[in-house]
């Protein structure tokens, strides 16, 4: 019987679960074709029919964090203040699968840190997250919901704020379970002068 | 002749700069004892010496960033509001060695995710960062300098904003000169009520 493109697509979706489920646990520094592998329950013979070399690995494992990132559900934004809070609240690591994605990011600035190409894209994404919430503050503002001051800098503030927010609960779960992460957050936006 | 403990001495600080050298350019993900080596201009028969093995040389790393972070030079620091501001601009990537340090506390994290041990250890050291700055924190708003609110919350929520704007800086380093970033912390402590 000759491979279907049904079979393809059920092995690609297999791979990327496996390459996930490494990462979630080790982290790019344990991304091997070896520990792939060994998740998917296949030989390394098999891997490299996929991944030519250790790179073609890596560049896909940031592929799929930025593809599943993009396609993860967003709350329900509102407008003004509220978009600018559920923005924010989508990034926080409120739940199980927030909080793997966001290990795998955290993770993902080493590998990133290390090869200009992928610093530049880093950084790419992250200037348009900030630009999109840039945009979020301004609305606010017109709507008289927050204090005025550079939307700019409100918002490379608040990635800021959230950023290390989720690199201290990646660390210290136990002190920042999802409600306190939400009153921080939230005595942020107070602070900023919001007014929901 | 043999070796005097000067020698030995003088070889380490080699090994040290060696490992340093490699971290601030590779990251942990790059950190092997090839890339030590060739940095030290030494066989990797030599490291062995040091290191027997991979976990060696990678404990070794986290001990030395954590000496050198320990020993890096402060800012004078005042008291009240001036004393959290010289705290929180010192972990800033505001001078060239403070990027290097900072790029490998962020590489570090990936590391330290991955292992149980390494990962409570660092939770200690943000729990005691927070700690130090809680205390500061009480203190600015004993002199009246600083709003009211849990000291322990606005600590965490301080910490919060600088990790976060290092993880950018180090990723937009030309949107985030170090005046911006001082700019951008003073905008944060402002909003907090600070009055220095």
């Amino acid at each position: 019987m000759p491979r279907t493109k049904g079979d393809h697509e059920a092995r690609r979706r297999d791979v990327s679960e496996a390459v996930w489920r490494v990462l979630a646990t080790h982290g790019f520094g344990g991304l091997t074709m070896r520990a792939v592998a060994a998740e998917l329950g296949a030989t390394t013979g098999l891997l490299t029919h996929y991944f030519p070399a250790k790179r073609d690995l890596v560049a896909y494992a940031l592929d799929l964090l930025a593809t599943r990132s993009a396609a993860r559900p967003r709350r329900a934004a509102g407008a003004g203040i509220a978009a600018v809070r559920a923005a924010l609240l989508d990034i926080l690591p409120l739940t199980e699968e927030a909080v793997a994605s966001n290990r795998i990011w955290v993770s993902s600035w080493d590998v990133a840190l290390a090869d200009p190409e992928l610093s530049a894209a880093h950084g790419r994404r992250y200037g348009q997250s900030r630009d999109k919430l840039r945009d979020l503050m301004a609305a606010a503002q017109d709507r008289g919901e927050l204090s005025a001051g550079s939307p700019a800098d409100l918002a490379a503030g608040a990635q800021s704020f959230v950023l290390g927010l989720v690199v201290q609960a990646l660390f210290n779960p136990d002190q920042f379970p999802p409600e306190r992460q939400t009153e921080l957050l939230d005595g942020y936006l107070a602070a900023l002068g919001s007014q929901p």
